[in-house]
């Protein structure tokens, strides 16, 4: 499975750098690559409490990416799912903390809690203050000695981080991470486990299964299950959350573990907030990547109850911009369609001679259904003749209903008519020219103005010009020269649609993906049918 | 390849009303699910320009997650991939569109170009003003006649939403619009397709290839290319932007085409600033999802020149979450690593009873390694002797340079020594444990308050506590005797030892993950060797 890196020696560093060009200022690092990948805020002043967490990387954009005002001081950062070392974690504190101290926020791994514990012990002996709190959030495997930490750290992050950024001390700071902690559960489920960066993957999880509980690292979890819907991959979800969620109102954090599209997402966040829990949930943080595991295809879901005192920190605004915001749930507001979408049917009116004019028209195209039909198959499916002359057709048998005394509103009405009746690109367009001539004509304009600004409309939507081997190269000649009279426009739409013969490259259209050979030779029968039109007009009136 | 939906008929309207539920009641949708998809914004008043975009879904977050203040004001979603009918669109003018107009900014694809064109017709039939512009900024495919619309579709959104929200007129904000679309160029390169909900994967990317330049609907490339790093990856796509790059500063947006990991976007963000055209590109917007193809592994770079007056609409911050941000992109700062993490060396000094004490304590240890390893063996890997043994030869070794004369400094002389020479959990733990309890001498504790804080802190690092089957279970026991005399101490330790054989469940370390039969019937070896050493004290000084 290859991965947009250049080795999985340099991932984590060249990302951690990719991550600080692209923080506007506000991120620093240590020297010290690529033993020290420390990350700092660089606008710090080391006046409050500063928050530093880490652990192994390939948790992205954990832990670097929620560094900043309002969230962590530092971020320590070790190889892919590997602690960093005691000398790391000592030059992030050492770094970061001024009088007021610092609170190390560590995930439940033996590796993290033995070198940030080592290196709080170092720091205290060169006398600064160092609080440290343990999350262990994942409430997967209930007989594991020690329960895991997992996405739920974000909370503390975040409570935390609002409390320091207003200037609580670190006994208030550690007091609230330890009441987070104390209250958040989570678990996860996927679909698949994760590829380390120059590894294979460990396809554990069979087709038609998901894993339940398994660990952000890929530890397998509780049990693998029967994958069928979202909405039953959520109920299993919550099935293991619900007897440990407490009273009262509850925030979620709905977490990409890595591999699930936004998709998926949005619809897991659908089926969360419409479960029987969803009623408790009254602020969701995501759905957004935020404690990954590399390519995971899965989610992971961690619940906090909200005493009031956290609504403040949890919507306080950050810098880090992954962290994705706490926002109220709200129902789904339904607005009701807006008047207008079913056209006002015309009123019908007389004009014999308009009335005569369209039914010949149309008589032209219906004739012309076969031939037209033949010239089609040579460069397409052959049905141009037919599209023609079945909305030409159902014009016929509209001209009693049609507005003929109103030049405006009768452009119009062929319009709606022919998008009505006539299927695929050539009718939306043709109902585009129509609408827009009646525009024109609204506006003030004659017949060949309105056409005109049909054609031009038309050009627009489709994108085709002239020479682009489409209706337009005998239409537009057609009505360049109609001020002269029909002949004249006539002889020119003819000339307009014979040179497409020579036209062996498409500029628009079905036409367009087909090779030279397919199209030299014979006439495009969009553009045959409007010189057909044009030369039967000049023959004057029946 | 299965996915987090619950069918492919109701992916996109369940995945539009998890995004309405979550976006803090900033949105609402149109009645007419499910072929009216329209999410517009909630607190829209219709007294500016509105912006309304849409097409086909599998691009999360586009195109209901750009909705909202400073971007798009109505979003028209289709199905996967499917332009939405030209009702929709329709509704969606009908129902944002005041007396400034509004600007439909839409994709080039015929589908799309078409319904929205002609839902503009008929919006203009009922006296509205709306302006269209079709976006093309795709120049994989040179010989494509019409280049498709991708992800620089975003730089539109962003500049005419600024436009629109200050509260310029439509001929404004079209001409806006239009001259990003004019000036913007964009590629994607990806290691696989995307898999359609409900349908298998199609493999035509083989093993150790990446496709250059396919479209955002998994649309075959300009060619497949070998794969190696994400540097080279990066260059084959600037490769093909910067011949039609202009001169001055640029904006980039760097786009995740839905599957590739945060660590893969943040190296791709290094290469692409580190690049031959990294100088240039003064912003960056990303990397993120942005315009997606559901779960294809793949970027896409957009690039814009960026004129004066452009930089503060960019910079403009929006209502949607989706937007990243827009950042002046800044080189990497590096701070030097701090003081103080070489421990200063402790000055050696005298204190004969201590010194022997120390080396008593250390000929026990020795001693006691082949036993100890034995114990270890049956529960372990037999080392636990060994790693005792080499850490006492050690501190036997070191004893000349020890500050004897100072308690507090000989704890932590005691506990850095110790975290130098012995590997593993163990060595980590009894250096934490010498640190904090020289850090409790400093603050004027006793030995047995010393030792007691020690105790204290590796029960919170390590997270164990009595019952655990660990070496605290014969050191708490011992501790808490010691003020009664080091014959009860030693008393205390050896039945807390003894007590470890009959718990066979480990709460902590290596034997947590044993089975009861592995562990039951002989000491934990840490408590064994915890009484030995209080057994031979209490023997008296030899």
């Amino acid at each position: 499975m290859p991965q947009f890196i250049n080795s999985k020696e340099t991932a984590v560093t060249e990302a951690i750098d990719g991550t600080l060009r692209t923080a506007g200022g506000r991120l620093a690092r240590l020297d010290g690559f690529p033993h020290v990948k420390v990350v700092v805020r660089h606008d710090w002043d080391r006046l409050g409490v500063a928050l530093i967490s880490g652990g192994g990387s390939g948790h992205e954009p954990s832990h670097a990416g929620f560094v900043g005002q309002g969230m962590l001081t530092a971020a320590v950062c070790g190889e892919v799912f590997a602690s960093p070392s005691v000398d790391a974690v000592l030059a992030a504190i050492l770094t970061v903390t001024g009088k007021a101290g610092c609170l190390l926020i560590v995930k439940n791994y033996t590796g993290d809690r033995l070198n940030f514990g080592l290196a709080a012990e170092r720091a205290r002996a060169q006398g600064l203050k160092v609080a440290m709190v343990v999350v262990d959030d994942d409430v997967a495997l209930p007989d594991l000695p020690q329960a895991r930490g997992v996405a739920g750290t974000l909370f503390v992050h975040k409570i935390a981080g609002a409390l320091a950024d207003q200037g609580a001390d670190l006994e208030t700071v550690t007091h609230a991470a330890q009441r987070v902690i104390d209250g958040v559960i989570s678990i996860g489920m996927s679909l698949d486990t994760c590829t380390l960066p120059g590894s294979p993957k460990e396809n554990r999880i069979g087709p038609g299964k998901a894993e339940l509980g398994l660990g952000i690292h890929g530890e397998a979890g509780i049990e693998q299950v029967d994958f069928s819907t979202a909405r039953d991959a959520m109920a299993m979800v919550l099935e293991r959350l619900k007897p440990r969620m407490g009273p009262g109102p509850h925030v979620a954090l709905l977490n990409n573990l890595g591999g699930a599209t936004p998709l998926e997402m949005a619809v897991l966040a659908e089926e969360l907030l419409r479960s029987p829990l969803g009623p408790d949930i009254r602020w969701l943080v995501g759905p957004a990547p935020m404690m990954t595991s590399l390519d995971m295809q899965g989610f992971s879901i961690s619940l906090l109850p909200v005493p009031q005192a956290d609504e403040t920190a949890l919507a306080a605004p950050v810098a880090p911009r992954a962290w994705p915001g706490c926002v109220a749930v709200s129902d789904v507001s339904v607005l009701p369609l807006p008047d207008g979408l079913t056209p006002i049917q015309p009123i019908a009116s007389k004009n014999p001679a308009r009335r005569a004019f369209i039914a010949r028209c149309c008589q032209v195209l219906i004739d012309a259904e076969t031939e037209l039909n033949a010239l089609d198959a040579k460069s397409g499916d052959g049905d141009t003749g037919s599209t023609l002359a079945t909305a030409a057709r159902a014009l016929s048998g509209a001209l009693d209903r049609l507005p003929l005394a109103d030049e405006t509103q009768l452009y119009r009405a062929i319009g709606q008519e022919l998008s009505q009746t006539m299927g695929g690109s050539s009718g939306v367009l043709l109902a585009i020219f129509f609408a827009a001539a009646g525009d024109a004509s609204a506006s003030g304009k004659d017949a060949i103005g309105a056409l005109g600004a049909g054609l031009d409309r038309i050009r627009q939507v489709g994108g085709a010009g002239p020479g682009d081997r489409t209706m337009i190269d005998a239409l537009d000649p057609a009505l360049a020269a109609l001020p002269g009279g029909i002949a004249p426009a006539a002889r020119a739409a003819r000339q307009g649609a014979d040179a497409t013969a020579a036209i062996t490259r498409a500029g628009a259209g079905r036409a367009s993906y087909l090779p030279p050979e397919s199209l030299a030779g014979h006439n495009d029968p969009g553009a045959e049918a409007v010189a057909r039109l044009f030369e039967h007009l000049a023959e004057g009136p029946e």
